[in-house]
């Protein structure tokens, strides 16, 4: 897990580095992400990092959840009802 | 509370019933819902109502909550971060 952390931490920083260089010769970079950029997406990696350096603008987009419960018709959460998200990436004790 | 409950109730039964008029005419309808239909969408009350009775397709929404840390730029959730929701409408004490 931790390796996977610091291998993935190495990629974010080469890819910002990638898309600053783009955006600092002045062209114009779309990043196009899967479900909404910044719930849970990895574009955020991006924009945390760049987002202070250069104009930014993020278009959010149909979560992965709300497509399944369009996609079954499942009403999920109405009136006071509360809604949790737990990745299933946590394990079963937490 | 339970006087607009009763109030609403039958507000989504006529509404219900008006729809249902259409499609048994054989007419097509659709509900324009702001956000996303099924996330705290009024139209999830006609939905229930009518979906065992006549085909419906429901087309998921950007959430209010979606459209806000989008516009501000704040990654919401990443990696095992858990997102609770809690309606404004609830008590201090819950």
């Amino acid at each position: 897990h931790d390796d996977y952390r610091s291998q993935i931490t190495d990629f974010y920083e080469q890819s910002a580095e990638q898309v600053a260089g783009h955006l600092g010769a002045g062209k114009m970079v779309a990043v196009l992400s899967e479900g909404d950029p910044l719930f849970y997406g990895s574009y955020m990696h991006l924009h945390v990092r760049l987002s202070h350096r250069f104009p930014t603008e993020v278009i959010p987009g149909i979560t992965a959840m709300s497509g399944c419960w369009s996609a079954t018709g499942l009403p999920i959460v109405q009136g006071d009802d509360v809604l949790t998200v737990l990745p299933g990436t946590m394990s079963e004790f937490e």
